[in-house]
């Protein structure tokens, strides 16, 4: 009832306004809680760019309203992805209310909607593509009668779109499906905006993994930052070197994921304009992979032998890097994105200082007792073997900290909490690309309506020139696993990352706590609808409670 | 595997020791993180009170294996109570084994445990009773080949022991159902083991409460205390005033708790010999029952005239307490335990202050100007009302704090976070019995395993005699329903009540962090396995993880 008699309340009013507001940011508490009023924009999540809803209602019939290729489309029935999102759409706006099955005898009346038309209208639709930081996801929706037109360059687009125009309609107080005539114009306001999963900390069996890439694609996110392995365990299969998971994976065949799980994951992904980008960090974090691969680690020394406990990456052997460039030719055909993440952040030094090899090499190279030179030594070479696969990377800020010489299109992840805009700047100021994450750990919780302080996030609030803001492609919400597995990763990730989804998306001076508050309980209730566990954002109820426990 | 093959391993050491430990409980800080030893008990959760495990190994035979009432039991197949346990333990512990069936002709080895024979030894079982607070729990449970036998004096101690049982088995490296040679001498530390549901923030299906009864049980709990209606709604159904709910719930008929749903939920509690406590708190946290109840609330007024919001309910009209008469009539017909909590913490006075009939009102009786004496006004007559139906009750602690007179048998419920030892032995020392729930309210998270904070807190830690401890009779863990609901409440809440779970059963001595970190790590993974999405502790895995988003 909630998201529906409301919403249809406001049907009452005139609204016809647009969606860039007056920047009116009140930086007041966090706890604060905003009213649930009506947002004149409905359930819309995250905001479009332009929206113009008009008072005019169209309803929609389950029993003849359908979605179709237009016929000046450049994408037809045989373009999979977009058919596939046509009945996944379907299923979202009928759910269970199409029971009966179709009756093309029902007559449409005239202030009915009968079809929605998909039009790309560029030459190549890009449907079997993989997207990417470049693909052009701007679409315009024109909701009229009897038919709604969905313009858009590329599929990537019309996929945005077709979410839209789900989320435009609603039960009017009889339960019927309605919509309002609206015209939206839209387009992202970053061009990359990621989701980080652990995979290592707790296995995530495929089930959540897809799951998520859909809550992902409701809420406009394109791309998925796989950290696939770390220090506990390693699930990644590798067809090149198969004992890394047989001894690394917590289980070795039913904590892992295979290459036909990995395949199928990019290809869910990539129907829903996802890209799927792997981390594979290295130098630290790599606990798991010393167990399958024999002297990868270093050894550390307790006096003057042996520990028996190991640290990051030995760097001064040549057999690491025979080891890296085969395993990096391997990621790199299975995993089509463009870019590789390898990670590079947090290295303890403790064991290479202990390590009297280490020491010697050191010496050797020149690099005093700064170990941040060996581990520049280290990435420096890694960096060279990928960039010889013809991949982009992504790194964590560390990297570029120390100095590393980085490729001109490498992505610099900042994440570290102090300093953010310090960091911005200086990246930006060397001409990298940079995406954020420092304001976006989900895995920290706390009590209260914490989505707010996401929202509040701002990515270009740094000094810098238009070239060096233009130089912030977006961010990532980040999900690290320590605490988070299959029984609860879901209902602690929605909505949260909802507000950060908003926040890449829509206009930077969408920033209105009441109208996102009123918008995201109702997409909060819509995401349980459809059937994931999204977790209320304070008192209150849907219509339609979760089903499962 | 976790779960499996850690505990094989500890078979290899001799284990025969008691659950007692010596106290050496370290009051470190909070976010340490303990190792995942190997606990000498396994999987145990709660800690029994006496345990002896022995490194003689039995196989269970899921062909031959059965739970059989004991020749010498005064309780037989007539006890639904017990039949309906022991399919549902049958079913926990051959989980997913037992495909082809039962084959009888299968010949026992000598080394198998073929049967756990179950042995109520009073004449009166209270198979068909209701738990209560006295109800005896105990049980002993000694595991032998070939038979096992479980003894105690009343039902309620068997469904104890078929847990304890049933936490026994594990899979060897074989996957062989195996169990141990155990003597377990088991008893509540606490009577009064309770968990607090909040209904009215949000909505919770039958299908979530009954899956955390569920999961109660697995840990011992045996309160249900249902704080059913508050503020925002009002999901009971009276016969009596059906308009409370039509117009106090989210929605009158898909937002509420039927007749009929009560009784199944007290029912399936008292199978699992959990007590349901229901509270109707009064005379604040009511603004949902003054929709569907005329002048049952205070009006506010805005200088001269009333505002058109109302306050707690009115404590001045002759018509409240007619109200109240007929309604916890109705609950205590209802609901059969012995007790009902009335609630009364947290009265706001200003509508009471802004009404000129309640200060004419409080002239007439001499209150001055003190509304504490005004609110005891109501609680005196509201106690006096439930003591005449014959019920007892259960006030949070302000009513006491407040002076207000209770019959010797009220329970003292202390839920405030300061000076939570100073209220104990006041409450104590004016000989009240009380349940303890300040340090266990669950509603509140953060980052990290906050379980120990939970499971370190001391109920009896106090200043007080003996007599004054013994009228600590337990406690709660609450999880109040701003942010919770049917998406996110199971994970939330365990493994996070089992600490407290733990710490209200086992011996006050049983304060091993280490060995309850190792336990209640495969205990989550059982709760897992038995289909409750039970968070996880820190990094790891479960054998089998959970199979839902």
């Amino acid at each position: 009832m909630f998201a529906t008699l409301k919403f249809a309340a406001l049907l009452l009013a005139v609204v016809v306004c647009w969606a860039t507001q007056d920047y009116d940011y009140d930086d007041a508490e966090i706890d604060e809680e905003p009213t649930l009023g009506d947002s004149p924009y409905g359930s819309l999540w995250p905001l479009p760019q332009k929206v113009q809803i008009s008072t005019v209602v169209f309803k929609l019939s389950g029993a003849s309203f359908h979605i179709f290729d237009a016929k000046e489309s450049s994408s037809g029935a045989s373009c999979r992805l977009l058919q596939n999102a046509y009945r996944r759409y379907d299923e979202y706006i009928f759910t269970s209310s199409r029971k009966q099955g179709k009756n093309k005898s029902k007559k449409a009346l005239s202030s009915d909607m009968s079809e929605l038309q998909v039009w790309i209208t560029s030459a190549d639709s890009e449907c079997d593509s993989y997207p990417s930081v470049t693909s052009d996801e701007s679409y315009k929706l024109s909701v009229d009668s009897p038919v709604a037109v969905l313009k858009a360059p590329k599929v990537w687009g019309a996929l945005r779109g077709l979410e839209t125009f789900s989320q435009l309609v609603y039960k009017d107080e009889y339960g019927a499906k309605s919509i309002n005539r609206t015209d939206i114009h839209d387009f992202p306001r970053f061009a990359h905006r990621g989701l980080l999963l652990d995979t290592s900390r707790h296995f995530l069996p495929i089930k959540v993994i897809l799951a998520n890439l859909e809550a992902m694609a409701w809420n406009k996110f394109n791309v998925f930052h796989w950290h696939i392995v770390d220090d506990p365990s390693f699930p990644y299969l590798s067809r090149t070197f198969p004992q890394l998971s047989q001894h690394g994976a917590y289980h070795p065949y039913t904590h892992v994921y295979t290459p036909s799980d990995v395949k199928m994951i990019i290809e869910f992904a990539r129907l829903r304009g996802i890209r799927v980008v792997p981390e594979f960090d290295t130098p630290g974090h790599t606990q798991s992979w010393g167990k399958g691969q024999k002297d990868l680690l270093t050894p550390c020394y307790s006096g003057a032998s042996p520990s028996g406990s190991f640290g990051p990456v030995n760097p001064m052997l040549n057999t690491t890097y025979d080891f890296m460039r085969m395993f990096f030719k391997e990621v790199s055909t299975v995993f089509p994105d463009a870019y590789v993440h390898l990670g590079g952040d947090e290295v303890d030094f403790s064991c290479w200082k202990s390590n009297p090899d280490i020491q010697k090499f050191m010496e050797q190279q020149g690099f005093g007792t700064d170990y941040s030179k060996l581990e520049s030594f280290y990435i420096q070479r890694l960096l060279d073997i990928v960039t010889t696969i013809n991949k982009g990377y992504m790194i964590w800020q560390e990297v570029f900290d120390n100095g590393v010489k980085l490729k001109s299109d490498t992505v610099v992840h900042v994440w570290m909490g102090n300093k953010v805009e310090e960091e911005l700047q200086k990246v930006t100021e060397a001409g990298f690309t940079t995406i954020l994450s420092a304001p976006w750990y989900l895995d920290y919780i706390s009590y209260g309506q914490d989505w707010q302080k996401y929202y509040r996030a701002e990515p270009l609030s740094f000094k810098g020139t238009d070239a060096q803001k233009k130089l912030v492609i977006g961010g990532e919400a980040c999900l690290w696993g320590e605490y988070v597995d299959a029984t609860n990763l879901t209902p602690r990730l929605w909505p949260r990352a909802s507000a950060v989804g908003e926040r890449l998306w829509s206009d930077g001076d969408v920033r209105d706590l009441n109208d996102a508050y009123s918008r995201l309980a109702k997409h909060r209730c819509r995401m349980v609808q459809r059937g994931i566990p999204a977790e209320p954002l304070f008192t209150g109820y849907c219509a339609h409670e979760y089903k499962e426990v």
